[in-house]
């Protein structure tokens, strides 16, 4: 299943550090077709009506962007902390060695809305954690999350689905 | 013209410093009806057949990737040097003090593909124009350039029509 999507993505070996086999989505954005149907795969695994779609920085904007005028949805920027312009609200997160901050405009949504999360790729999912735990705090129901490529034995997925999330995605990389 | 699109376009004083006002594309996005008609009328701006859309990192990866399918075309990325996992090629460019660059794949097109590049704003144009420059360097066509804001008083759109690149934006905000 969606091999032929999987044989569109670059592994880059010691990237970006040495032991790290890096999936590289950018093999896969070139091809108009690959892109298409990675698109239209994510718009019909979505459940039920979609207020926003919000793309963590800054290759999860390429999904949620994307996916928004399908789905008839707005795009909900989720950004590296200092980025925004506007008043934001930031949810810290824990990195191999120390933290890191993201933020969205604390008036971004409306409370109640339904906000599917998209990013490119998950693996610890420490990231998209954080990224739940903001929207949330802001007031949005998020009960749904896709991402392109998952490395399941990073154990991601399946500690948010562990947190009463559903979780898709196109791609998986086992073994990693 | 586009008013309507003007009208989502928030205004934040002295960010990210005294003195800027800037142009918050971010409760465009937000607006589902909004959002859908930019990116119908960014595709309806382009002329002929593009094969790569090519957007600049972060913001203009949003424009990008939502042009891209129904342009039937891939994405290019575009991103500050560093970020990308293969080899690149890059361009430096001059900011008000200092100076960036900004860097492509250098497998990311096959000489004489056309590249319709897309940004969120042009004011002085430097960074489009080093993308240009990056682009032309891989052996791309790029003859047409879309920002969904122009700031007209700055001159960047001025100059790279100069360069002899059609440059369209939906947006002007002048007096800036």
């Amino acid at each position: 299943m969606n091999d032929d999507l999987k044989a569109l993505i670059r592994t880059i070996p010691d990237f970006p550090k040495p032991g790290i086999q890096f999936r590289d989505i950018t093999t896969l954005l070139l091809d108009p077709a690959g892109y298409a149907t990675t698109i239209d795969r994510m718009v019909r695994a979505t459940i039920g009506k979609v207020d926003l779609v919000a793309g963590i920085e800054a290759r999860g904007f390429l999904f949620a962007a994307a996916l928004a005028v399908p789905l008839n949805a707005g795009v909900l920027l989720i950004r590296k902390d200092g980025k925004l312009p506007g008043a934001t609200i930031a949810e810290d997160y824990a990195l191999e060695y120390g933290q890191d901050r993201i933020a969205m405009h604390e008036d971004a949504l409306v409370p109640g809305q339904r906000v599917l999360l998209v990013d490119d790729l998950i693996a610890t999912g420490g990231t998209a954690r954080a990224a739940i735990r903001l929207l949330r705090k802001a007031g949005a129901t998020v009960d749904q999350v896709q991402f392109v490529v998952d490395l399941p034995d990073l154990g991601g997925a399946d500690a948010l689905r562990a947190g009463g999330v559903r979780v898709d995605s196109l791609i998986r990389f086992a073994g990693h």
